[in-house]
């Protein structure tokens, strides 16, 4: 939807730029307790499985950094986060000048785009890729090149033929989201090192705690290697602390240098920092969201099989299923209860993506499915 | 300090724009934790006066709701921030559809930025204004234009004289940071209605808090006659919450809609968003926070009178005062454990900024005051 425009006694007023007029918001996950004054239904009979939240909640180190750190709120958080990037730096193995912090991954990867991308330059990204590529190109003024998928995932040699001389940024996202596809670490770099190095390739790790140990691969010393490559994640997924907004990027100092003059002082809350901080000591906690993450994708999974649904094998914490007419199937599924994420604005009109929850949330999800697909209406 | 250039194979790779290299990041205040490890000082004994903090903390009401909300930070906030924005609306008297929130009003004044200037558009602000208005300029490629102050405040007449056919926002500060300057409502009212209309007039409240009640004015109301203001204000000072981030713009909902084209779709936390709505509702905690200011603000200024001091007469939270060799008067003060904060960068050397305390942290301050002043080695 256009932005309407602003009449004042001389006409239209306050004009902004046309590629902030073309932008569409970000559609988010519907929240718990906008459904239930939709729908009238109470709070705790809504599941959502709608935005890859961990369904554990956070760890309890966490909740008592977090808490603790209630005390100190009317102080201005420490801008240079100096104890929690001294905690990543010892916990990845890189020195805190190669560090930047995000109010969520969200923010460092708008930096990169505001920090390299401008009028006249490109940025390039993948059909079915995360749609902050494309939001935070256009609001730098940018122009996107969206490359066409190869089976729901990214076409890395067709990302590479179609970075351009005025390119500046390339973006990937590992697993993908939402279509869940993987690509491989080796296959990754190769291709990292063939990227022209005015290009910075921005890897976006988000879901990367989820990876089974055989897939994992050591991006963080990549970055080393390749003054080019910016390595996104998140506390927002597996470490539970999506209300909390924090990420982190790891990159060459210079590029966390330029990232840092277009970030905002105070990016990142003070209770977020201390929670941060504290989520990263709990291996535990991790451990346990990866193997729920594991049983539950296979409940889905064999549910799926029963039903006779396609879905796209996903190395996240959801998966994208194949319904038909997704938009009302989820209608379906709203009404009984359930938040799911259609994914119409990814192209993918039929198809839904599903977060993986706790058992019984599954379970729940499973249970409305097959009225839903029937276009049955809820009791 | 101009970015390192990044050295690849290849000769200078990942190059930034020359806007973007040309930013300095913002200094903020020292955090005490910075301090302490530099002096080797214990926290306890440190007095911050450096960054406009409520010495009062928060709200208790805002810290229960804070803590309450801990429970479901592994949720994504509310991204349109419903709650939040319900209990402005009937506070200010305003529809939901003409706020917007911010990670802080830093953010708010950000997104005015990124969605109205581009590169050939300029910018007009005070010199003296706050650091934010000429960083977040650059940072999208606009120009600046800073207009000499009077008298340490805004000369509004020649900041409307310097509006050119390419100026898209002009930013005003009322009171203003760091100088605590302020100009009558009616004056800054019949100001804006001479701006032309496709300029938008920031005017930025984050102090109004503590403004006097004589001198309160109702600029929520002009903007239904203004389509070309934003108003912003922030939960960061008088209500005691800058570690958990909020502020919030009121404007035309067409400028509101162009902002949220711009925003992050998370960027207030849950956390955040809670805490700020609890700590609106609770009047009491912010009567006491403005008595509490004017009591210290006496104290600091009979202090300087008595040290035939230099001081600019402040409206908000903070005074500026002369020193001479504000670097070394600043230095003493840090050496006996008291932090305020230089104005250098605002091209003021021989002030100091300091920020109203409690009655036994101004009384440490002026007693560090002295031999600071007179260069004398701390004990």
């Amino acid at each position: 939807m256009p932005p309407q425009d602003i009449h004042g006694e001389h006409g239209i007023v306050v004009q902004a730029p046309d590629n902030i007029r073309a932008i569409s918001p970000y559609q988010p996950g519907k929240p718990i307790s906008e459904l239930a004054r939709e729908m009238a239904l109470a709070e705790r009979d809504i599941v959502k499985l709608a935005s890859n939240e961990n369904p554990l909640g956070m760890s309890p180190a966490a909740r008592d950094a977090a808490s603790a750190a209630l005390v100190e709120v009317a102080r201005y958080p420490d801008g240079n986060g100096f104890a929690l990037k001294a905690a990543l730096s010892s916990r990845l193995g890189v020195g805190a000048e190669r560090i930047v912090l995000g109010n969520g991954s969200n923010d460092v990867l708008e930096l990169a785009a505001r920090a390299l991308l401008a009028p006249g330059r490109t940025a390039v990204y993948s059909q079915y890729g995360f749609a902050v590529y494309a939001l935070a190109t256009r609001a730098a003024g940018a122009t996107g090149i969206e490359v066409g998928a190869r089976d729901y995932g990214h076409d890395l040699d067709a990302m590479g033929g179609a970075i351009r001389p005025d390119t500046r940024v390339l973006f990937i996202a590992n697993p993908n989201n939402p279509t869940g596809t993987f690509i491989d670490g080796d296959v990754i770099e190769s291709f990292v090192a063939r990227v022209p190095q005015d290009v910075l390739v921005v890897l976006d790790e988000a879901y990367t705690e989820y990876l089974e140990p055989a897939r994992r691969y050591d991006s963080i010393a990549w970055t080393a290697r390749y003054p080019n490559l910016l390595v996104t994640r998140t506390f927002s997924k597996a470490y539970g602390l999506a209300g909390l907004r924090v990420g982190y990027g790891i990159g060459h100092p210079a590029v966390i240098d330029l990232l840092n003059r277009v970030r905002q002082p105070f990016n990142v809350g003070s209770v977020s920092l201390a929670a941060a901080e504290a989520a990263l000591g709990d291996e535990e906690f991790l451990a346990r969201s990866a193997e729920l993450n594991d049983r539950g994708m296979r409940q889905l999974t064999e549910a799926f099989a029963r039903l006779g649904l396609e879905w796209i094998p996903s190395a996240g914490n959801f998966v994208a299923l194949r319904v038909g007419d997704a938009a009302a199937v989820n209608l379906g599924l709203l009404r009984r209860g359930v938040i799911v994420r259609p994914i119409g604005g990814y192209g993918m009109p039929e198809w839904l993506r599903v977060s993986v929850g706790l058992p019984e949330e599954n379970a729940r999800f499973i249970e409305a499915l097959s009225p839903a697909l029937q276009g049955r209406t809820a009791q």
